[in-house]
């Protein structure tokens, strides 16, 4: 169970970027996207029933990045690691950067981590995430192309026994002006649509805004879609069918704002 | 004098870390610490005379950073590349960042420079320092070392025509909680103190705090100090002196704030 860090199967673990050539100002980050466990780690002590759970990736946050990026000719950047090994929407010192308690269950493996396995797997997973879409970001600015930069993520439909009424979460950091235009939007969608739901900033859930797209003044803003209504790629497909036209139209009135 | 990116020492220029195992919470930052033009990139049609002036780099920044790294037991990281190939302060959009004119001296080799010029200074120079930079950053926090940035700056004591009266300038971003406890400890200095001056967050003088420091909320800091108080090694050594109090005791202030 604990890690073995020294082997050459512990990274560095890069991003995943699809539609590298998309023509589209929208970068999609999903951070949450994979349940990858890479065998440097073992499972930390979870049944397979366990790492296919929402506690291990956002399930369906993929998938649905990927049915935005096609329809939006977008950018998709997304995790090649599960959640469990680190969090990347999380700094090296918050406790879910590596969490040892997911929602109702114990992480074993996360249990006792030292300060020298907690640098490992910032060393493995978090900065060649992190500088790899930097290197991204920047390039775009540079380029003459400042990317907005929209989150994907999926949330469970119940939880710690609570059912979830809200559908589609509308998360900002700093600047709200994204998020106010994509909740304005969202009412052609059919959606239950919320603004700084079921998470909010004062949840530490803003990380990757905070890091890279406030300190350029991009754009941004963090989507949240109930995980029950993304279960299938049909559902994934349906679902990037209903958001295309909200953030579209978000796009356009922040331009005509701008 | 068009750049030769496609030449190996076109880079990339990694930043250069000195005392990288220095005990001190304080991650010592010089942007401007060199006046190198790299072969790829000529001499921007500058005379020998304007490439060792102040718009090429900070004199006396890089040896007052390494007296004050030395007194401190701190970590220093400084630019190995001019600012006029690219300024490590500003973000790539910003016109500072390849300057077309610095005060009263135009930058012939940087008159038009083109989108994919553009592109190429930052991925030789910017992305290598600012990824280098996010290394040694994520690095110490996940340790459990959160470190306090401050930037290291000269100034000219004449610009524009005006002589400048203040001696040393501290400059805040977003938090302003350090720079005021270094103001408030700088009496002991003699030095002309002023908070804000001669540039302040106003003048995109802050991108690496902002890029660096406000995202994981650590305790950050720019100083400024005028040029002609540390323009020889015996005057460096003797700023560090004056102001290794003054940033001990701005430290000891915070940390029982804290």
């Amino acid at each position: 169970m604990r890690a073995k860090v020294g082997l050459e199967k512990a990274g560095p673990f890069l991003p995943v970027i699809e539609n590298e050539a998309g023509q589209s100002p929208v970068l999609l980050v999903c951070e949450h996207a994979s349940n990858a466990l890479p065998s440097a780690w073992g499972n930390l002590g979870l049944t397979h029933e366990q790492t296919r759970a929402h506690i291990a990736w956002d399930p369906g946050a993929l998938g649905l990045a990927r049915g935005l990026a096609a329809r939006l000719d977008a950018t998709l950047i997304h995790a090649p690691v599960s959640r469990l090994i680190y969090d990347l929407n999380r700094a090296p010192d918050m406790p879910g950067a590596m969490p040892t308690r997911s929602e109702v269950y114990d992480i074993p493996g996360n249990a006792a981590i030292s300060l020298a396995e907690r640098l490992a797997r910032t060393q493995a997973v978090y900065l060649p995430w992190a500088n790899g879409l930097h290197n991204l970001i920047a390039a775009r600015i540079a380029a003459g192309r400042r990317p907005t930069i929209i989150t994907i993520h999926s949330f469970t439909p119940v939880y710690h026994g609570k059912p979830r009424s809200v559908e589609f979460g509308i998360i900002h950091d700093a600047n709200p002006t994204l998020a106010h235009a994509i909740l304005a939007a969202s009412g052609a969608s059919g959606l239950n649509a919320r603004l700084n739901e079921p998470y909010s900033a004062a949840d530490d859930v803003t990380h990757t805004l905070r890091l890279h797209a406030t300190p350029y003044g991009l754009a941004n803003a963090m989507l949240e879609v109930r995980n029950d209504l993304i279960a299938t790629p049909t559902a994934e497909a349906a679902m990037a069918d209903r958001l295309v036209p909200v953030l579209t139209a978000a796009l356009r009135a922040q331009e005509r704002a701008a």
